[in-house]
């Protein structure tokens, strides 16, 4: 909530809906908090990795990082448990309207994903299209697709618009949970 | 390892192979590696939580963080999938010959613990008693009987080493992997 100066002219906002509020990962954060408190599941987002090189204790048990770098995370940033079943998944926005680039996923996250795959996890992407402000559940299995064939002849570095319409899974941006992305995870992707 | 002066004189170190090399979590990590790298099991340590108060970037995409304090961590520090199901655990260590003091396990713990074992996660602790060079897998359910009851008149403020004997499982210390405990899943948990 802005608060403007008490003497200062009030003026008018105009309020982008689209962009209301939260960004992806805190909707995110917001629903598994949701979760969390009416015990239907427990995920969390990783802490990012940093690489600490220097700490100073200006104060008896205050330790203070002075030097430190980020690492680059060797997994995806969000993963937990849903009805005894392991969850792995990454955040995704873009704003083209067309396709979401490959680029947005990096190498160690195809590699994590797939070994997550390969011990039966649920692994998928929660992409984000910001020119329709729509939230797509996409399957790691439709990923590796697209991935693996990138650079072949026919392959292309993204994944359509399209395809997201017409395989992956719409999400429902609601109040509570804000993306309700485990009633996708009911529907189709338990077995 | 310690580097002499040159000019001192060197003495004999006594070398105690209880001790030798590793510590318990990288043994653990070690262990883990070894489980990703033979596609059992994808199971990774989360990173400590760092909260980023400043940063400065010397270089261009090189930024460095100048002010950082250590958070306490929401959750444990190890998780992963196993044949499809969530795998959840800490590692503890202790020099008692006679218990494990729970003051070892901060209720933050505890709580995400019985939060992962109400939806079906496999929750356990890897406990190592250093004076027998024993390490043990403790259910969470063992866990949390001695926790809730440790304010009572007839509680105790530790798990007695022979709960561990007795009720716990002794994990195979190896070449490779360093620490076996998913074997103990196997034997006796996967249900």
């Amino acid at each position: 909530m802005i608060q403007y100066p008490i003497k200062r002219k009030l003026h008018v906002k105009t309020v982008n809906y689209a962009n209301l509020g939260m960004t992806l990962e805190s909707d995110i954060e917001a629903s598994n908090t949701y979760y969390l408190n009416h015990d239907i599941a427990v995920i969390h987002k990783k802490p990012t990795p940093i690489q600490v090189v220097n700490v100073s204790y200006p104060a008896r048990n205050k330790a203070k990082i002075t030097e430190a770098y980020y690492k680059t995370p060797s997994t995806t940033d969000f993963n937990g448990v849903y009805k005894g079943r392991y969850i792995d998944f990454d955040a995704k926005e873009t704003n083209s309207k067309t396709a979401m680039p490959l680029k947005n996923v990096h190498p160690h996250q195809i590699d994590h994903l797939k070994q997550v795959t390969k011990q039966n996890g649920i692994a998928f992407l929660i992409v984000h299209f910001k020119p329709y402000n729509e939230y797509f559940l996409l399957p790691a299995s439709i990923l590796f697709e697209y991935w693996d064939h990138q650079d072949e002849e026919k392959g292309r570095k993204s994944i359509p618009y399209e395809t997201f319409k017409k395989r992956a899974y719409l999400i429902t941006f609601g109040y509570q949970p804000r993306l309700n992305y485990l009633k996708v995870i009911d529907d189709y992707l338990l077995t």
